[in-house]
Protein backbone atom coordinates (compact mmCIF):
# COMPACT_ATOMS: atom_id res chain seq x y z
CA UNK A 1 0.00 0.00 0.00
CA UNK A 2 1.15 3.41 -0.81
CA UNK A 3 1.73 5.61 1.83
CA UNK A 4 1.45 9.24 1.59
CA UNK A 5 4.40 11.47 1.86
CA UNK A 6 3.90 14.86 4.36
CA UNK A 7 3.34 17.14 1.64
CA UNK A 8 2.75 19.86 4.35
CA UNK A 9 4.66 23.04 3.68
CA UNK A 10 6.70 23.27 6.75
CA UNK A 11 7.79 27.37 5.65
CA UNK A 12 7.56 29.50 3.17
CA UNK A 13 4.49 28.43 2.48
CA UNK A 14 3.38 31.27 0.38
CA UNK A 15 6.15 29.53 -2.15
CA UNK A 16 4.70 26.20 -2.21
CA UNK A 17 1.42 24.98 -3.93
CA UNK A 18 0.11 21.31 -5.22
CA UNK A 19 -1.62 22.73 -8.26
CA UNK A 20 -1.61 20.36 -11.00
CA UNK A 21 -1.24 22.09 -14.14
CA UNK A 22 1.49 24.40 -12.91
CA UNK A 23 3.60 20.77 -12.20
CA UNK A 24 2.96 19.48 -15.90
CA UNK A 25 4.57 23.19 -16.74
CA UNK A 26 7.51 22.65 -14.88
CA UNK A 27 8.04 19.11 -15.42
CA UNK A 28 7.63 19.51 -18.87
CA UNK A 29 9.95 22.44 -19.18
CA UNK A 30 12.67 19.80 -18.02
CA UNK A 31 14.47 17.14 -18.96
CA UNK A 32 16.47 15.48 -16.16
CA UNK A 33 14.97 14.57 -12.51
CA UNK A 34 16.00 13.30 -9.12
CA UNK A 35 15.12 9.89 -8.37
CA UNK A 36 15.62 9.20 -4.20
CA UNK A 37 14.92 5.72 -3.26
CA UNK A 38 15.97 3.99 0.38
CA UNK A 39 17.34 0.35 0.61
CA UNK A 40 18.41 -0.45 4.27
CA UNK A 41 17.98 3.27 5.15
CA UNK A 42 20.60 4.51 3.10
CA UNK A 43 19.02 7.54 0.63
CA UNK A 44 20.09 7.48 -3.30
CA UNK A 45 19.90 10.38 -5.35
CA UNK A 46 19.95 9.54 -8.91
CA UNK A 47 19.86 11.59 -11.83
CA UNK A 48 17.78 10.15 -14.99
CA UNK A 49 16.37 11.22 -18.38
CA UNK A 50 12.25 11.71 -17.83
CA UNK A 51 9.06 12.55 -19.39
CA UNK A 52 5.98 13.54 -18.32
CA UNK A 53 2.83 11.49 -20.11
CA UNK A 54 -0.91 13.02 -18.72
CA UNK A 55 -0.30 12.06 -15.29
CA UNK A 56 2.14 9.90 -15.53
CA UNK A 57 6.23 10.69 -14.64
CA UNK A 58 8.25 7.87 -16.74
CA UNK A 59 11.50 6.99 -16.17
CA UNK A 60 13.62 4.48 -18.22
CA UNK A 61 16.62 2.58 -17.21
CA UNK A 62 18.82 -0.62 -17.52
CA UNK A 63 16.95 -3.83 -16.48
CA UNK A 64 20.31 -4.36 -14.28
CA UNK A 65 20.56 -0.88 -12.80
CA UNK A 66 20.21 -0.73 -9.00
CA UNK A 67 17.39 2.31 -9.53
CA UNK A 68 15.40 -0.21 -11.28
CA UNK A 69 15.71 -2.78 -9.65
CA UNK A 70 14.53 -1.04 -6.11
CA UNK A 71 12.15 0.89 -7.82
CA UNK A 72 10.20 -1.90 -9.52
CA UNK A 73 10.36 -3.83 -6.52
CA UNK A 74 7.22 -1.52 -4.77
CA UNK A 75 10.27 1.01 -2.70
CA UNK A 76 8.66 4.58 -2.24
CA UNK A 77 10.28 7.13 -3.96
CA UNK A 78 10.50 10.75 -4.95
CA UNK A 79 11.45 12.16 -7.74
CA UNK A 80 12.18 16.14 -7.68
CA UNK A 81 12.35 18.24 -10.94
CA UNK A 82 14.25 21.83 -10.30
CA UNK A 83 14.95 24.20 -12.55
CA UNK A 84 17.17 26.73 -11.75
CA UNK A 85 16.21 30.59 -12.70
CA UNK A 86 18.47 32.84 -10.85
CA UNK A 87 20.74 34.16 -8.33
CA UNK A 88 19.28 36.55 -6.53
CA UNK A 89 21.56 39.46 -4.83
CA UNK A 90 19.78 41.25 -1.65
CA UNK A 91 22.21 43.11 0.16
CA UNK A 92 22.73 41.20 2.91
CA UNK A 93 23.68 37.41 2.93
CA UNK A 94 20.62 36.55 5.20
CA UNK A 95 18.41 37.39 1.99
CA UNK A 96 20.55 36.52 -0.89
CA UNK A 97 19.13 34.10 -2.70
CA UNK A 98 18.01 31.64 -5.41
CA UNK A 99 14.94 31.72 -7.84
CA UNK A 100 14.33 28.04 -8.80
CA UNK A 101 10.43 26.19 -9.33
CA UNK A 102 10.55 22.64 -8.63
CA UNK A 103 8.25 19.66 -8.28
CA UNK A 104 8.44 16.64 -6.12
CA UNK A 105 6.10 13.63 -6.83
CA UNK A 106 5.76 11.06 -4.42
CA UNK A 107 4.96 7.42 -4.79
CA UNK A 108 5.54 3.96 -5.80
CA UNK A 109 6.70 3.46 -9.13
CA UNK A 110 5.32 0.63 -11.46
CA UNK A 111 7.29 -0.82 -14.20
CA UNK A 112 5.10 -1.12 -17.68
CA UNK A 113 5.21 -4.39 -18.84
CA UNK A 114 3.31 -4.59 -21.66
CA UNK A 115 5.01 -4.77 -24.96
CA UNK A 116 1.96 -1.83 -26.45
CA UNK A 117 2.10 0.25 -23.30
CA UNK A 118 6.02 0.30 -23.15
CA UNK A 119 6.64 1.87 -26.67
CA UNK A 120 3.98 4.30 -26.61
CA UNK A 121 6.11 5.06 -23.70
CA UNK A 122 9.40 4.90 -25.05
CA UNK A 123 7.94 7.10 -27.87
CA UNK A 124 6.67 9.91 -25.19
CA UNK A 125 9.99 10.10 -23.89
CA UNK A 126 11.84 10.49 -27.32
CA UNK A 127 9.17 13.09 -28.01
CA UNK A 128 9.92 15.09 -25.31
CA UNK A 129 13.99 14.36 -25.03
CA UNK A 130 14.45 14.82 -28.42
CA UNK A 131 11.19 16.41 -30.22
CA UNK A 132 11.08 15.97 -33.55
CA UNK A 133 13.78 13.14 -33.53
CA UNK A 134 11.68 9.88 -33.34
CA UNK A 135 10.85 9.25 -36.98
CA UNK A 136 14.03 9.30 -37.89
CA UNK A 137 15.66 6.85 -35.68
CA UNK A 138 16.25 3.16 -36.19
CA UNK A 139 13.13 1.73 -34.42
CA UNK A 140 13.91 -0.52 -31.16
CA UNK A 141 13.89 -4.26 -31.61
CA UNK A 142 12.62 -6.76 -29.26
CA UNK A 143 15.61 -7.21 -27.59
CA UNK A 144 16.54 -3.18 -26.95
CA UNK A 145 13.06 -2.66 -25.28
CA UNK A 146 13.39 -5.77 -23.00
CA UNK A 147 16.89 -4.64 -22.13
CA UNK A 148 15.47 -1.47 -21.35
CA UNK A 149 13.06 -0.74 -17.81
CA UNK A 150 10.15 1.43 -18.38
CA UNK A 151 8.91 2.93 -15.05
CA UNK A 152 6.04 4.76 -14.50
CA UNK A 153 5.27 7.02 -11.42
CA UNK A 154 1.45 8.52 -10.68
CA UNK A 155 1.64 12.42 -9.87
CA UNK A 156 -0.70 12.28 -7.39
CA UNK A 157 1.38 13.47 -4.17
CA UNK A 158 3.11 16.37 -5.21
CA UNK A 159 4.43 19.23 -4.27
CA UNK A 160 5.63 22.32 -6.08
CA UNK A 161 8.21 25.07 -4.42
CA UNK A 162 9.22 28.06 -6.32
CA UNK A 163 10.97 31.24 -5.85
CA UNK A 164 11.04 34.39 -8.40
CA UNK A 165 11.09 37.78 -9.10
CA UNK A 166 13.93 40.14 -6.97
CA UNK A 167 15.25 40.21 -3.80
CA UNK A 168 13.10 41.00 -0.85
CA UNK A 169 15.54 43.18 1.58
CA UNK A 170 14.95 44.61 5.11
CA UNK A 171 13.81 48.25 4.14
CA UNK A 172 16.60 48.96 7.08
CA UNK A 173 19.31 47.73 4.43
CA UNK A 174 17.45 49.39 0.98
CA UNK A 175 20.16 52.26 1.23
CA UNK A 176 22.82 49.75 1.79
CA UNK A 177 24.64 51.40 -1.44
CA UNK A 178 25.41 48.21 -3.38
CA UNK A 179 24.03 46.82 -6.41
CA UNK A 180 20.56 44.51 -5.69
CA UNK A 181 18.95 42.95 -8.16
CA UNK A 182 18.23 38.67 -10.18
CA UNK A 183 21.16 37.01 -12.43
CA UNK A 184 18.91 35.05 -14.53
CA UNK A 185 19.52 31.41 -15.48
CA UNK A 186 18.96 29.22 -18.14
CA UNK A 187 20.31 26.06 -20.02
CA UNK A 188 21.35 26.91 -23.28
CA UNK A 189 22.00 24.97 -25.87
CA UNK A 190 25.70 25.46 -28.00
CA UNK A 191 26.71 24.39 -31.39
CA UNK A 192 25.84 20.81 -32.18
CA UNK A 193 28.63 18.64 -32.80
CA UNK A 194 28.73 16.03 -35.37
CA UNK A 195 29.71 12.71 -34.77
CA UNK A 196 33.25 11.82 -36.17
CA UNK A 197 31.58 8.61 -38.06
CA UNK A 198 28.57 10.96 -39.63
CA UNK A 199 27.66 9.92 -43.00
CA UNK A 200 28.93 12.22 -45.82
CA UNK A 201 25.96 14.27 -47.24
CA UNK A 202 24.41 14.46 -43.62
CA UNK A 203 23.01 18.25 -42.66
CA UNK A 204 21.80 19.15 -39.27
CA UNK A 205 18.20 18.82 -38.86
CA UNK A 206 15.93 21.70 -38.65
CA UNK A 207 15.01 20.56 -35.02
CA UNK A 208 18.23 20.74 -33.68
CA UNK B 1 27.63 5.01 13.27
CA UNK B 2 27.87 6.34 9.58
CA UNK B 3 26.77 2.92 7.81
CA UNK B 4 28.50 2.60 4.47
CA UNK B 5 26.49 3.41 1.28
CA UNK B 6 26.92 0.21 -1.04
CA UNK B 7 28.93 3.10 -4.30
CA UNK B 8 29.84 -0.04 -6.42
CA UNK B 9 28.97 0.37 -10.22
CA UNK B 10 26.08 -2.29 -10.96
CA UNK B 11 26.58 -1.50 -14.92
CA UNK B 12 28.17 0.71 -17.37
CA UNK B 13 31.31 0.93 -15.16
CA UNK B 14 33.97 2.51 -17.10
CA UNK B 15 31.53 5.47 -16.46
CA UNK B 16 32.20 5.62 -12.61
CA UNK B 17 34.88 6.44 -10.85
CA UNK B 18 35.68 7.24 -6.74
CA UNK B 19 38.62 10.33 -7.80
CA UNK B 20 38.33 12.99 -5.28
CA UNK B 21 39.98 15.99 -7.55
CA UNK B 22 37.20 14.46 -10.01
CA UNK B 23 34.49 15.08 -7.51
CA UNK B 24 36.01 18.25 -6.11
CA UNK B 25 35.66 19.51 -10.03
CA UNK B 26 32.64 18.83 -10.62
CA UNK B 27 30.67 19.49 -7.10
CA UNK B 28 32.94 23.16 -7.89
CA UNK B 29 31.45 23.73 -11.04
CA UNK B 30 27.96 23.49 -9.82
CA UNK B 31 25.72 25.87 -7.28
CA UNK B 32 22.48 23.64 -6.65
CA UNK B 33 22.81 19.83 -5.17
CA UNK B 34 19.57 17.67 -4.41
CA UNK B 35 19.42 16.27 -0.88
CA UNK B 36 18.06 13.17 -0.27
CA UNK B 37 16.67 11.80 2.93
CA UNK B 38 13.80 9.41 4.03
CA UNK B 39 11.67 9.77 6.68
CA UNK B 40 9.69 6.76 7.87
CA UNK B 41 10.53 5.01 4.84
CA UNK B 42 9.41 8.10 2.61
CA UNK B 43 12.18 9.74 0.85
CA UNK B 44 12.33 13.12 0.11
CA UNK B 45 14.62 14.80 -2.39
CA UNK B 46 14.89 18.80 -1.93
CA UNK B 47 16.93 20.95 -4.45
CA UNK B 48 19.74 23.03 -1.69
CA UNK B 49 22.14 25.89 -2.89
CA UNK B 50 25.84 24.27 -1.41
CA UNK B 51 29.48 24.82 -1.57
CA UNK B 52 32.39 22.45 -1.43
CA UNK B 53 34.64 23.64 1.92
CA UNK B 54 37.98 21.96 1.78
CA UNK B 55 36.80 17.82 2.18
CA UNK B 56 32.95 19.48 3.42
CA UNK B 57 29.86 20.08 1.64
CA UNK B 58 27.94 22.73 2.96
CA UNK B 59 24.47 23.08 3.12
CA UNK B 60 22.35 25.77 4.30
CA UNK B 61 19.11 26.16 5.55
CA UNK B 62 16.19 27.61 7.92
CA UNK B 63 16.27 26.26 11.46
CA UNK B 64 13.02 25.53 10.68
CA UNK B 65 12.57 23.45 7.69
CA UNK B 66 12.08 20.12 7.40
CA UNK B 67 15.12 18.89 5.98
CA UNK B 68 17.65 20.74 8.18
CA UNK B 69 14.90 19.11 11.19
CA UNK B 70 15.61 15.53 9.88
CA UNK B 71 19.32 15.99 8.57
CA UNK B 72 20.89 17.27 12.01
CA UNK B 73 19.11 14.31 13.62
CA UNK B 74 21.75 12.23 12.76
CA UNK B 75 20.14 10.54 9.20
CA UNK B 76 22.01 8.93 6.78
CA UNK B 77 21.56 11.27 3.49
CA UNK B 78 22.67 11.54 -0.25
CA UNK B 79 23.78 14.74 -1.78
CA UNK B 80 23.85 15.00 -5.69
CA UNK B 81 24.98 17.35 -7.89
CA UNK B 82 24.28 16.80 -11.55
CA UNK B 83 25.68 18.51 -14.57
CA UNK B 84 23.53 18.15 -17.54
CA UNK B 85 26.01 18.47 -20.31
CA UNK B 86 24.24 17.66 -23.81
CA UNK B 87 21.79 15.66 -25.59
CA UNK B 88 23.35 12.61 -27.35
CA UNK B 89 21.64 12.34 -30.38
CA UNK B 90 22.64 7.99 -31.70
CA UNK B 91 21.21 6.47 -34.50
CA UNK B 92 18.63 4.34 -32.97
CA UNK B 93 16.36 5.30 -29.87
CA UNK B 94 18.12 2.69 -27.73
CA UNK B 95 22.04 4.50 -28.16
CA UNK B 96 20.39 7.63 -27.77
CA UNK B 97 21.64 8.93 -24.36
CA UNK B 98 22.76 12.58 -22.38
CA UNK B 99 26.08 13.27 -21.30
CA UNK B 100 26.20 14.30 -17.40
CA UNK B 101 28.94 14.85 -14.71
CA UNK B 102 27.20 13.74 -11.74
CA UNK B 103 28.40 13.23 -8.04
CA UNK B 104 26.59 11.62 -5.25
CA UNK B 105 28.13 12.63 -1.33
CA UNK B 106 26.76 9.57 0.97
CA UNK B 107 26.94 10.04 5.06
CA UNK B 108 25.87 11.91 8.08
CA UNK B 109 25.35 15.44 7.70
CA UNK B 110 26.31 17.47 10.96
CA UNK B 111 25.04 20.83 12.15
CA UNK B 112 27.59 23.51 13.01
CA UNK B 113 27.33 25.09 16.43
CA UNK B 114 30.40 26.44 16.86
CA UNK B 115 29.76 30.60 15.74
CA UNK B 116 32.95 31.12 14.56
CA UNK B 117 32.99 27.83 12.38
CA UNK B 118 29.57 28.59 10.74
CA UNK B 119 30.85 31.92 9.85
CA UNK B 120 33.49 31.13 8.19
CA UNK B 121 31.26 28.07 6.52
CA UNK B 122 28.56 30.83 5.91
CA UNK B 123 31.59 33.08 3.98
CA UNK B 124 32.14 30.00 2.01
CA UNK B 125 29.00 29.65 0.59
CA UNK B 126 28.84 33.14 -0.21
CA UNK B 127 31.92 32.93 -2.10
CA UNK B 128 31.18 29.86 -4.28
CA UNK B 129 27.54 31.15 -4.91
CA UNK B 130 28.59 34.96 -5.68
CA UNK B 131 31.97 34.95 -6.10
CA UNK B 132 33.41 38.91 -5.20
CA UNK B 133 29.86 39.38 -3.37
CA UNK B 134 30.81 39.04 -0.21
CA UNK B 135 33.02 42.25 0.40
CA UNK B 136 29.36 43.99 -0.59
CA UNK B 137 27.24 42.45 1.55
CA UNK B 138 26.10 44.02 4.89
CA UNK B 139 26.75 41.49 7.53
CA UNK B 140 24.97 38.81 8.92
CA UNK B 141 23.21 39.66 12.27
CA UNK B 142 23.34 36.99 15.78
CA UNK B 143 19.55 36.66 14.60
CA UNK B 144 19.97 36.11 10.97
CA UNK B 145 23.10 33.65 12.14
CA UNK B 146 20.71 31.78 14.41
CA UNK B 147 17.75 30.94 12.04
CA UNK B 148 20.24 29.73 9.41
CA UNK B 149 21.35 26.63 9.96
CA UNK B 150 24.86 24.85 8.68
CA UNK B 151 25.03 21.21 7.95
CA UNK B 152 28.57 19.82 6.54
CA UNK B 153 29.23 16.34 5.39
CA UNK B 154 32.14 14.79 4.98
CA UNK B 155 33.03 13.75 1.18
CA UNK B 156 34.75 10.62 1.68
CA UNK B 157 32.40 8.01 0.93
CA UNK B 158 31.14 9.09 -2.83
CA UNK B 159 30.37 7.84 -6.12
CA UNK B 160 30.73 10.03 -9.33
CA UNK B 161 29.67 8.75 -12.62
CA UNK B 162 30.14 10.45 -16.34
CA UNK B 163 29.11 10.37 -19.84
CA UNK B 164 30.78 12.70 -22.05
CA UNK B 165 31.78 12.18 -26.05
CA UNK B 166 29.66 11.35 -29.29
CA UNK B 167 26.93 8.61 -29.39
CA UNK B 168 27.89 4.87 -29.84
CA UNK B 169 26.09 3.50 -32.41
CA UNK B 170 25.82 -0.18 -33.26
CA UNK B 171 27.88 -0.20 -36.30
CA UNK B 172 24.80 -1.98 -37.66
CA UNK B 173 23.47 1.36 -37.37
CA UNK B 174 26.25 3.47 -38.85
CA UNK B 175 24.55 3.64 -42.52
CA UNK B 176 21.57 4.97 -41.29
CA UNK B 177 21.05 8.17 -43.08
CA UNK B 178 20.27 10.24 -40.35
CA UNK B 179 22.24 13.01 -38.17
CA UNK B 180 23.99 12.12 -35.41
CA UNK B 181 26.40 14.19 -32.84
CA UNK B 182 25.99 16.16 -29.42
CA UNK B 183 24.28 19.25 -28.65
CA UNK B 184 26.22 20.22 -25.50
CA UNK B 185 23.85 22.65 -22.94
CA UNK B 186 25.52 24.42 -20.46
CA UNK B 187 23.62 26.61 -17.71
CA UNK B 188 23.86 30.57 -19.29
CA UNK B 189 23.30 33.94 -17.28
CA UNK B 190 21.01 36.40 -18.80
CA UNK B 191 21.14 40.06 -18.71
CA UNK B 192 20.79 41.25 -15.02
CA UNK B 193 18.07 42.50 -13.83
CA UNK B 194 17.97 45.44 -11.67
CA UNK B 195 16.12 45.58 -8.33
CA UNK B 196 13.13 47.80 -8.69
CA UNK B 197 14.58 49.57 -5.42
CA UNK B 198 17.65 50.03 -6.32
CA UNK B 199 19.50 53.40 -5.30
CA UNK B 200 19.99 55.78 -7.99
CA UNK B 201 23.39 56.11 -9.45
CA UNK B 202 24.17 52.35 -8.69
CA UNK B 203 26.28 50.30 -11.87
CA UNK B 204 26.16 46.89 -12.10
CA UNK B 205 29.66 45.35 -10.29
CA UNK B 206 32.26 43.67 -12.36
CA UNK B 207 31.28 39.87 -10.95
CA UNK B 208 28.08 40.15 -12.57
Amino acid sequence: MTKKADTKFKRAAERGSHDFPLACKILDTGKICHVGFSVDEQPYVVPMAYARFENQLLIHGSVASRLVKNLSSGLQCCVTVTHYDGLVYARSTFHSSMNYRSVMVFGVARTIEDTEEKRVGVQALVDHLMPGRREELRQSSSQELNATSLLTLPIETFSIKCRTGPPEDLKSDLDHPVWAGVVPLSVCPGEPVDAPDLLPGISRPDYL
